[in-house]
């Protein structure tokens, strides 16, 4: 069977990957995006996209909907109109995939009660890196038996805060899955400050920001005389589209709405 | 409740270490160990060990079950009386943890059945480091979603075979979960022979020697802008030790056979 | 003072970066592109570059030279041409920073002998990325200490070669520095053909090809009871960019050919 | 030539590996020990050594120097009586090969003015770790090029204090070899105090303490679009020997004090 794909913004630098992502798949078809902005009626007209994608573009979700029938539709915008979007599509039995972590609990919690109500399925993923989530999913799993970690995250020196998100979701997952204790020698101190890192429930993570770098990060645990380490390295955007992919595949079979893509792994 | 342990060995690197953890461990205790040449009657005579280790020592198995009943038997050593060993502890309801890869597929379904007659839990793990189960583990989980694998493993210089065990059966885990695929470019050629690796299933796996090293494995995934890295560092024989702990504790409450460490986890 | 700077191939995917880096800098002029094929007067009318890019456009070298008056000439173009244009150059006591490997021996000496005769610098390098060069003159300078070695070098699955040039390159650089030796165990086997890598002067070189990876090489010294790593990673053609810029201020203050950047650090 | 070795301290834990180191090597030959309680008159007598292991005990330095005549004396114990023993060596022409850090600034000075005075060599190294000593000194020599730094030190969770010496040691040479700068983005901020590590010079240092680790370390040099990482990793005690011994084979043709075991490679 071949999905029907439409995708949001697809001039935006995530949906652009996105469009090539789906017209490159052999069993998708990408039957419309949605841009917020009208340009042209057709992505042949955009200057982003080679010539032979043709592909109808719509500025009105509902008319994109009832003209183009959609089984999945992508939104990796992180508008304020995702949630409305959601709202429609899940309305109108559409299955939404969306890459936002903008919700706020109360809109969770509706689009959540919506997406059952209409037995429809919806994957809402803060991130698509397959080999991120994994490292997540694997860290709290290796918690159980080796509960000594520290969490390294090494990120380009644009990087305005420390420590990642991703840093800090591991930490929260693998402290799920251990008693919070406070590691090292219990009188260590720090003749510079700083240099022990950050302490999230007993665990400590370092953040790294250097030129060139791009999104890694490393999970370390110790055991008694072995060490088990966890690593992803991110070298680009495209490191989110197999995601992506897997999302559209994985929402047609869903009658409900999936929180984080470690939940579908 | 404090679980009665035995012990094989206890002259031996392993056996010795054995006889360490559990003396220090709060919840067992050392109730006999078996040793195949007769030195004293007590642990305590041992110049390997403490003079406070107050640990009867038996020559004979039967003699040693029936004087001290354990719960548990440990045995890491690898001569042929393992078997034999197996077989007479099941008779008599104490559980075997075994540390062997010597059993032919015979023996072990002699011993399967054994124990599941007997209801009486068994472990036989050919690797007790927790931290290189978990990789195994990892790894054969990763491959469903990022199936393009090379694993590099890091010995001594000291090591007569390449690969490694460990590297090989991580690769037959692998295997199961992935349609078997050559990896690279499909034309790529070798100027230096060899360069390319070992090939299980079109799996590359790479074999380090050096001086100083003592037992390393990364298995690595490739995927579209991005890796996962998985790792194990062994550093110390000590490493083996909180599998052995695990073993203890786990197999208590069985009342079959389990082989691996991995179908604990 | 203001080093004037022409480049060949500007709609290359080298040169082009060179334009971008040579316009960033505060301390170079880009006095003049050649292309090899006649697109516009000015690079202005490129629609590879922003329009304030005012730099004019040449097809032919002499010309150029006579026009321009450039201190330096960069070629990162690897046509046939270069040969030329380097000798061409040179008699014009214009300094060329040249990236191609594809000299012979004699060509070579030719230009070094032409460059000495009019005491004009000249810079001819393989590979600009400094820490690819540092990693090469580190490992050769760690072999006199610690002769162990072994290479792993990391590309993605498109690469056609292996071992990578850089790989053989760094061998060769180690093998001067330490006396050759058979590695690993005198009776070590492989068990699975290829799994102890290609062999270089005794040194065991493995090659890994997987989705995603960009371009990274580990070379490894093991010792009695420690193991010394140096790794680089490179994450995209920027990395060559420094060592241009590098290039671009010491071959003002030649007087001579210099082969490889690593002789200028 | 058979250098005379002699050796403070053999039952000490660096000195007992030290006497093992010696006793195997072909072109040194083990004169005597010295010892500050009397055990027995000779080696053969001591229960940590095997009894061949025929040499002479002293328990006074200038005893053992007059009867035996050494040409180096190895001390690698920390006890206040290193200095003394130093000058009493220097005025005997006896190379003093000393791993201690505790000399003041003063001492220093007078035993480096008394081995030139005399003409004596001598080697005062804080480091024996031959990997070590090449990664801080590599790391000095990058920064030139690479001068975004930032350094992670891992250690066993019994370490007191963080940072490491030695990591304190690389970010100062490599503070000698670059301009200080603040690294990372003007406003970065920690949302968890610490994460950013500690600041040396404007370099970031990370210290991780984990259970099972022994005493490693990451030199992490960003720069466009790549990074070059200088790494060590010591795995037991053995890694100090291959120093010892370069050290006792090049003190005998110093006629002056060396500091620091970079110095002398």
């Amino acid at each position: 069977m071949t999905v029907r794909v439409a995708i949001a913004g697809p001039r935006g630098k995530m949906g652009k990957e996105a469009v090539h992502t789906v017209m490159k798949a052999t069993d998708m078809e990408l039957v419309a995006v949605l841009d917020h902005r009208e340009i042209a009626m057709n992505l042949t007209a955009y200057s982003e996209f080679p010539e032979n994608y043709d592909v109808a573009v719509y500025t009105d979700l509902e008319a994109l909907i009832k003209d183009t029938k959609p089984d999945v539709f992508v939104d990796l915008t992180t508008p304020k109109a995702v949630y409305t979007h959601t709202k429609t599509l899940l309305e109108h039995h559409v299955r939404p995939v969306i890459g936002t972590t903008g919700f706020t609990d109360e809109q969770l919690q509706e689009v959540t009660d919506l997406a059952k109500a209409n037995g429809t399925g919806a994957i809402i993923a803060p991130n698509f890196a397959i080999g991120a989530v994994l490292m997540m999913k694997f860290a709290a799993e290796a918690a159980k038996y080796m509960p000594d970690v520290e969490i390294i995250e090494l990120h380009h020196d644009q990087k305005l805060d420390a420590p990642s998100g991703t840093g800090v979701k591991t930490a929260q997952l693998i402290a799920q899955n251990r008693p919070a204790h406070k590691q090292g020698h219990p009188e260590e101190h720090e003749t510079i400050q700083g240099s022990r890192g950050g302490d999230i429930e007993g665990m400590r993570i370092h953040s790294v920001r250097l030129q060139g770098l791009v999104a890694h990060q490393e999970v370390l645990f110790g055991g008694e005389g072995q060490m088990l380490t966890i690593r992803h390295d991110s070298y680009n955007r495209a490191s989110f589209m197999s995601g992506v992919k897997l999302c559209i595949e994985k929402v047609v079979d869903l009658n409900e709405l999936v929180y984080g893509l470690e939940n579908l792994l």
